[in-house]
């Protein structure tokens, strides 16, 4: 029986009662959000339309280093909390690495990912607050499904505008929200003016995450007693998420383990910025000098390939404006990207700190990404969601990497979720008919020619 | 914050070693399995050239009473196990009751139930013995999923036979397995005599567990270093699956608790049997007298109308002969009939205590097995396998039975699995198509008319 257990579960008592905001540490802040009708910082009270106002004080706080986590979300976080630190020893025995390489799995919950961690505290604050409904978008379909369990708990009516493509790919993602009693729209529809006005330039279209924001915070302005929740992105989203990191640090502290290089997957940044927080408050306070990695997909790399700028969030240009990587509002990944990690841009934040130096990141092919995928099934018994399986991926790397050097380094990545709602991805794998695609020059090119001017501060 | 934790993971230091073997406390055995050729008790070497020789071994001892766990195995546990025992705390608080409500859930791992508790150790000993392959059928396909992953682990060839219904309705199931490297073939096929004969007498046949155990048994006694495995109703099943009771027990131990009522889905007896387990045993040594509900569908009701006889497990009649509960090898359920628990016996060492009184049962119908599905997610944020649900309902019946009564019982269930590939089912259900069927007296009796006739023992 090897000394460090296969898994580590957290007791009820070992388990974080604070969020950390990453921000109090940051010595250099993100640049402020943008009202895009002024082209001045946005106001705490200015996103009370669309946030509900303890999300909007948290979306704007860059002082409070640690956020009491309320004792309701507390209770709600028990049910499926805490996920388990795992010790891949199958993997470094099949990569036969001296790499030790830990993963904190997310996907053990019925929305099968990490989402739920901040689904379930911007349903609480809204629930608290008096709202009675929520809107939202979703992609490969895990936030959708997080939000609609939070929801169904706190009983919030919900409106889901999920990306076409994915709502007509992925039937049972839609029917698992209904069973939470979400009204899925597919994006974009025919309900809003922002879906009407997309569709009248682009009748074909697949829809993007960025048209289904427009939507879903049209909806909320225009509806009573309703508010606009994102799964990604935003600050207080990786406030919530940094759940996934204490404990992870947590766990790694009682095996006396501490990582070399901690690895997350990277879409918006929701998983990326809430694994790496408390590491990188090590970082950013010179306690630890940790190597972070973020992996994103080849065909939406936005850290790797997009421009530091500011943009809007969404396609339909209603939202305020972020200074993030972004590949522009109007970039859509091609058709054969599979899964999520397909928004333009990037947490402002997790952008922030990638451009000061703190974190790498690395690009990966789809067909690389599903050759980790199953080959970690195979070993770990866990069908990784192929978002999960970026991260995978570039763990892989560097574990075989470690066998080549021979270093015995210490290798933590974000395992998010599952992949039982992917299986025409992996089918399509297994077939041989998966794509890869990289966009060219000129594809970025007329993305980036989407981002706004602001006049005195991005011509 | 509640004094008992809302979960409880057991340590590696804390979980079982040994498998429980019930037949040794149990005074009046299950009657002997025999062999269709002579009519006379099957020997371990007659079983040989269906299991490999360790599991002919274990499936006839009735005497050892604890069997350690291979130390391969424990390691295979320990990459998903120990599963979490859960109070339903936000359960109970819905349902208004004094009850404590506690549940072993099994859903945390790929295959999305227990069933990868007995196709790991089926693996492991056919490894073991130097077989190349095996073969299987599966129904819902937890179980087919469940020794993919098995086989891939120690790398073992697997063929599956999934019942064409199942294999049609859920194209992902087939694709799950596939990535585990599994050949699937729909059920009854032209691959095999049995599977020809029944497709000649019933062209239109949507398939049964019967004919796909009929069907991988041939493929394993025709096929050169291959046995036949099988997911449930075996003694064998039974033994390995005891490690979810040892566990619950465990556990309840820590916490100080001892429940006045076991509840188990039961179809072919493994997640029952299993779970029971150490608490039938305290019932047969006259420690403990907790009450143990076996849970079946009114559309397939073994226990509550089958007949105690003995019967063939397949439908091709190719098997040994086990005396159980049994609606006859020809019977299959209503096409309306969703999910697993479809088989047309039970596990014979369930059979023999519910025959000696030690365990009571009950049928219910599926729309109200899906109501409480639906609203224990609601509550509990965990989407439920149908099979398992059926248990769900049962453990919501109690509760509210003790509402009423005002008794504060401690309720124990089996949540088996996660119902992410049922989800056909649950928008039937949500849209109030999903039927109930109960078979009429008429179609038992056609049933019970295939039931072997044999010379002095059954005429």
């Amino acid at each position: 029986m090897p000394k460090i257990p296969h898994r580590l579960y957290l007791t009820e008592d070992q388990m974080p009662k604070q969020w950390y905001n990453l921000r109090a540490d940051m010595k250099e802040q993100p640049d402020a959000m943008l009202n895009p009708q002024t082209g001045k910082p946005v106001t705490e009270q200015e996103l009370y339309p669309i946030f509900c106002e303890e999300l909007a004080r948290q979306e704007l706080d860059a002082t409070n280093r640690y956020i009491d986590i309320p004792e309701e979300i507390l209770e709600e976080y028990m049910i499926y909390r805490p996920s388990p630190l795992i010790r891949a020893y199958n993997l470094e025995k099949a990569l036969d690495t001296p790499a030790k390489i830990y993963y904190k799995f997310e996907g053990n919950n019925t929305s099968g990912s990490h989402k739920l961690n901040s689904a379930i505290a911007q349903a609480y604050y809204a629930k608290k607050q008096g709202i009675k409904r929520l809107t939202t978008e979703t992609g490969a379909g895990q936030w959708g499904t997080a939000l609609a369990e939070a929801c169904a708990y706190f009983g919030l009516e919900l409106d889901v505008f999920q990306v076409k493509c994915s709502y007509e790919q992925k039937p049972f993602r839609r029917a698992i929200m209904e069973v939470f009693d979400a009204t899925v729209t597919p994006s974009p529809s025919i309900t809003t003016e922002a879906g009407r006005k997309i569709l009248a330039e682009n009748p074909n279209t697949t829809g993007s995450l960025g048209c289904a924001i427009s939507e879903a915070v049209e909806k909320a302005v225009t509806t009573e007693s309703c508010r606009y929740v994102l799964g990604s992105v935003l600050n207080q989203v990786l406030l919530h998420q940094s759940i996934i990191g204490i404990e992870s640090k947590t766990a790694m502290e009682i095996l006396g383990e501490y990582p070399d290089v901690v690895i997350g997957c990277a879409g918006g940044g929701s998983n990326l910025g809430g694994l790496i927080a408390p590491f990188m408050q090590d970082k950013l306070t010179g306690k630890a000098n940790p190597r972070i990695l973020a992996v994103e997909p080849a065909s939406c790399p936005s850290l790797t390939r997009g421009r530091y700028a500011y943009d809007f969030c969404d396609t339909g240009k209603v939202t305020p404006m972020a200074r993030m990587y972004t590949l522009g509002a109007d970039f859509i990944p091609a058709a054969n990207h599979a899964g999520g990690l397909r928004y333009h841009g990037m947490s402002p934040i997790v952008s922030k700190l990638y451009h000061d130096g703190y974190i790498d990141a690395t690009a990966v092919q789809q067909t690389d990404v599903f050759d980790a995928a199953v080959y970690f099934a195979k070993k770990e018994t866990i069908l990784p969601a192929p978002e999960s399986a970026h991260a995978i991926r570039a763990a892989i790397d560097e574990a075989i990497k470690c066998r080549e050097s021979g270093e015995s380094k210490t290798i933590l990545f974000g395992l998010t979720g599952t992949g039982y709602f992917d299986m025409t991805a992996y089918s399509s794998y297994r077939a041989k008919t998966m794509e890869n695609y990289i966009p060219t020059d000129e594809e970025l090119e007329k993305g980036f020619a989407s981002l706004p001017k602001i006049p005195g501060i991005q011509e």
